[in-house]
C-alpha cells in the first residue's frame, strides 16, 4: 500500500530524437513513480525520471512478440494503484495508430484519474525533417494519414479514395505492401505519382528516397 | 556587423500551451539573436530566451492585418545577416498550413543554414485533449486533415472526396463555412455524421461541443 493517488498519464514521446518530446511530457516523467514504455522511445527520455522511479518495458524487440495489450491495461492499473503515478510513454502521438484511447478507458473504467499529453506524430514530423510540407500553397491543401496496415493485415480501403484527391497521402507501417501499393497507382493511372520513402523518422538515422513511383 | 554566422531555424510551438513546445524548440530559443513570433504563440515561450535577444511580433491581433509574408521573408534575412541566428517561431507545426516552407526556401536562396524542428499540430492534438483520438481500431484507420479555407477564400474540392472515406476528417479554420460545410454533409445523405467543434484548440481555454450535423 501506498498513500499515493493513482493516476495514468498518457504520454507522446513524439518521433524519435530525445528532444522532440515536450515539455509538458518531461514534466509529467519527472513525477512519475512508474513508466511503462515501448520500443519507439528513446530511453535517454527516461534520464529525465526520479532515481526510485520503475521502469518497464513492453515493446516488442529484437523478434519477441510485444506485450499483449491486455496485458499492458492490466499492467498499468496494477501499478497505479500499487505506486501511485503511472506515465505510459509510447512513440509518436498516443492516439495516431496507437491504440492509446484503450489505455485511457481501461484505467477510467477502474475509477484511474488519467490525463494525456500529446506527442509529434511521425506522421507529420517525418516528412517535414525531410524537408517536404505535408501542406503547401498552391499545391496541397489538405493531407492524408493511412495506415498501411490494418489490424486485419488487409490495406485499407480508404487509399483508393484518397488516390483521387489533392491531399498529400502519409502512408504508415506501409514498406510490406509497397509493391501492392504501386500497382494500386499505375492501375488508376497515377504511376507518375511523386513520392518519398522515409525509414527511421525523426531520429537521427532518418533515410529519405524520392521519385516516381513508376522509377 | 557581427561575427555570428547567420542562421534560421523554424520552430514549431505547438497548438497553445505554453508546455507544449519541444524541448528542442526550447533549446533553440535559448541560442536565438532574434525572434519572430506570431499571434498563435504563447509569449511565456520567450521566458527561454537571452535578455539581449530582440522579439519582432509578426502576427495578426485586434483586427490589425498581420505582417505580410514578404516582409516576413525579407525580415529574417535582414536580421540573419545583422545579428546571426534567427529563431522563427510559428503556432502548431509550421509545415500545416504554416507557410513554413517558404521562409526557409527564401533563406537558403540567400545562402543562410536554416534548421527546421517540427511542432505538435493542433489538427492532431485539439482532438486528442477534447478526448477523440483521430484514429481508433475498428473505427477509423485513416485521418484527412482539411483547411476550410482555402488561400483563394474557397472550401477545398477535397471535401467532397474526404466525404466518401472512413476517415476521421478534421477542418481547420473552418467555423465561417460551417452552414456550407454542414449542408453539403445533409445533401450527400451524411446528416448523421458524429461531429465535434472545437475552439482554442490546445489552451487553457480549449471548448468542445459534440452531436450530429442535424442537430
Amino acid at each position: 500500500m501506498n498513500s499515493n493517488i493513482p493516476k495514468l498519464t498518457l504520454v507522446g514521446a513524439g518521433p524519435g530524437d530525445p528532444d522532440l518530446i515536450t515539455l509538458k511530457g518531461l514534466k509529467a516523467l519527472a513525477k512519475a513513480d512508474v513508466v511503462l514504455y515501448d520500443a519507439l522511445v528513446s530511453e535517454e527520455i527516461l534520464n529525465n525520471c526520479k532515481s526510485d522511479c520503475e521502469f518497464i518495458f513492453v515493446g516488442k524487440r529484437g523478434g519477441h512478440p510485444s506485450v499483449l495489450q491486455d496485458s499492458i491495461n492490466f499492467l498499468i492499473v496494477e501499478k497505479a494503484f500499487e505506486k501511485g503515478h503511472v506515465v505510459r510513454l509510447k512513440g509518436g502521438d498516443p492516439f495516431v495508430f496507437g491504440r492509446g484511447i484503450e489505455e485511457i478507458e481501461y484505467a477510467q473504467n477502474h475509477g484511474i484519474e488519467t490525463e494525456f499529453i500529446p506527442g509529434i506524430s511521425s506522421a507529420v514530423a517525418a516528412p517535414g525533417l525531410a524537408g517536404i510540407p505535408v501542406t503547401a500553397r498552391g499545391v496541397s491543401d489538405s493531407f492524408w494519414v493511412i495506415t498501411g496496415t490494418k489490424s486485419d493485415h488487409s490495406l485499407s480501403e480508404d487509399l483508393k479514395v484518397a488516390m483521387k484527391s489533392t491531399a498529400t497521402i502519409v502512408l504508415l507501417m506501409a514498406m510490406n505492401k509497397a509493391a501492392k501499393i504501386a500497382k494500386l497507382y499505375v492501375e488508376n493511372g497515377l504511376g507518375e505519382t511523386k513520392i518519398a520513402v522515409i525509414q527511421n523518422g525523426g531520429t537521427s538515422n532518418q533515410k529519405t528516397g524520392s521519385g516516381e513511383i513508376r522509377n
